[in-house]
């Protein structure tokens, strides 16, 4: 999923990211609650209508960035206040409040409200963070069930579509034939093989419609990473999305897809480009290097997105240099082609089995 | 003409600008000399090639980006010496200069050295300015006419293109069929009525491919601008292009079309598209304005460009106001679709006359 905190993937075109093939985007709900506001999109139609997305949406549940972003932060039982990152003011999220918030939103899926256990975390700390996201899982999902009808496209069934836009592909049937949306928890526990399997195994009692695994990517190594996975992976069931928050470099998403997850998000390709930073068939390339000042070749010879098929190295390290904003655009799209490329390649292997 | 700058449409991909229907774009002579250098340009095919736009492009002398971004400037009758606003380095343009680096970059369209008479200037200040340009043409058209057929693509005669580009529309058949590239003068005489008529009529018996009408827009009222290019544009031939620089808010354009001018640039519609400023068929809009937070309406209800068909004014402002890169992408998109359909339009009015 290509991260779209501001209700835009940055500097793309919806246009292109359809053409790029990208069936479905993640939206930052403490962004989204802060600006434009929850009840102005939702008074517009809801996010799809908003930002004139017509194919599938992800809301995270704020929790993560109140928890990066936000300055005195306070964590009781009942939920977190901090002060908005833009001016200051005093807001609180709970797990009924963040869940209210999506709703308004409207994505297809939102997720259950959650404490990201930093890393590192000892044994206490992460249990407390465990218990937390458990409590709040119930009440997220009561809450959900509660309110699940009020999301605005309820009545039509499908979020709003513009006129002339294509179809929308559907996304593992979620939301749209119960013509509301689907709520996903999210397992914690720190680095803790146990707490992590308590995590899954409590959530997967309740019965969300899909399952994520968060609190990776947070610092911790790599093997550490993936043991957390391997670990909680088997205990989520098969026929439900099985999601990977936060995640990862092109080999760690091919590899965690092939253990069976379905859906990752992350922010790498996108603000990697917007930092010169190429993933491409031959390895990672610093765009800005002056070594491709008069490198004609496409920036990935294996690629055939519309970058690499029609602008060379040295024109995009010009861009680079000069400060121009198409650099950014045009990064931008070749890395998120790169790695839907990977995913649609996986998809097809995964299909043969 | 779209504004070009730095070899880039500010924030527009280059298939953007081709299904906006834009002929021909202008680039900085001063700003490519600087960065990436013409030679660079020219060992990569020349400036087609290196930013891979396969239709027209212009260059303008650097005169008006030396006179206008520059520290330090020293005007001798052999050239101008200046210091680079990028480093502060020193440089120096004489008109032979200024072909060389245009013959490098290989545009379609080359401008001779001039120098842009400010506003407001005196009767005697205006006379040195007409003497310099005047000089300077002469100079600009021997160099350019000794050394013409040293552009990159003079052997293919058209400059290279990618495969699978799109054909090339011809631009009044100039250049390609000569196989080499155009040479257009500069008319410039302040506000002074005679000083202009003779320097259009000096310059028309030099036997240049094309006239521009420079000086203009640079502060003066606009009545001021109407009566200077009423007073030259019919002294300049009718079976040439007639181009008026820098100009102007659409009611102009469309105006001065009417009068027979042929070519424009301006920075206009894609700085101001920066700038949050919109313009439709029913007026300028500062999109940023509180008005349109909650306004699901097109930009310009007239309009079928690719983002009034698709993205409301609530979206825009959205966009602005969170600093998002696409803002600049799809406001400048906009503003080039508004100002290519009112040339569109006015050039089907004249073809039936």
């Amino acid at each position: 999923m290509p991260v779209g905190t501001q209700a835009t993937v940055k500097a793309v075109p919806h246009g292109t990211l359809e053409s790029l093939g990208a069936q479905i985007i993640l939206a930052n709900t403490y962004h989204l609650y802060l600006r434009p506001g929850h009840d102005s999109i939702r008074r517009m139609g809801g996010l799809h209508k908003f930002m004139s997305w017509p194919r599938a949406l992800l809301t995270d549940s704020g929790g993560f960035q109140v928890f990066s972003l936000t300055a005195l932060r306070k964590v009781t039982d009942d939920g977190v206040r901090f002060r908005s990152h833009l001016d200051g003011s005093s807001h609180s999220f709970t797990p009924e409040h963040s869940i209210d918030v999506q709703i308004a939103l409207g994505a297809d899926i939102a997720m259950a409200f959650d404490e990201c256990t930093e890393y590192p975390a000892d044994r206490r700390r992460a249990e407390e963070s465990f218990r937390l996201t458990l409590d709040w899982a119930h009440r997220s999902l009561a809450h959900f069930r509660a309110h699940r009808h009020e999301v605005v496209w309820h009545e039509s069934g499908v979020p709003p579509q513009e006129d002339g836009v294509p179809p929308v592909p559907p996304v593992w049937g979620l939301g749209r034939d119960d013509r509301t949306q689907s709520l996903f928890a999210i397992v914690q526990g720190g680095m803790f093989r146990d707490l992590r399997r308590q995590c899954a195994e409590r959530l997967v009692e309740m019965d969300f419609d899909g399952y994520a695994i968060g609190g990776l990517s947070v610092g911790e190594p790599r093997e550490l990473t993936l043991e957390m996975i391997s670990e909680v992976l088997p205990l989520l069931p098969r026929d439900k999305p099985r999601y990977v928050m936060g995640v990862g470099y092109p080999d760690e998403i091919e590899q965690y897809t092939r253990m069976g997850v379905d859906m990752m998000d992350c922010v790498l390709p996108t603000r990697a480009a917007r930092h010169a930073l190429l993933f491409t068939s031959v390895g990672r390339l610093n765009i800005k290097n002056k070594q491709y000042s008069e490198d004609q070749s496409p920036p990935d010879p294996a690629c055939r997105c519309l970058v690499c098929c029609r602008y060379s190295r040295a024109y995009l390290r010009h861009l680079v240099q000069s400060a121009e904003p198409l650099a950014a655009t045009l990064n931008t799209i070749h890395n998120l082609a790169y790695y839907l490329g990977i995913m649609r390649r996986v998809r097809q292997d995964l299909a043969q089995l």
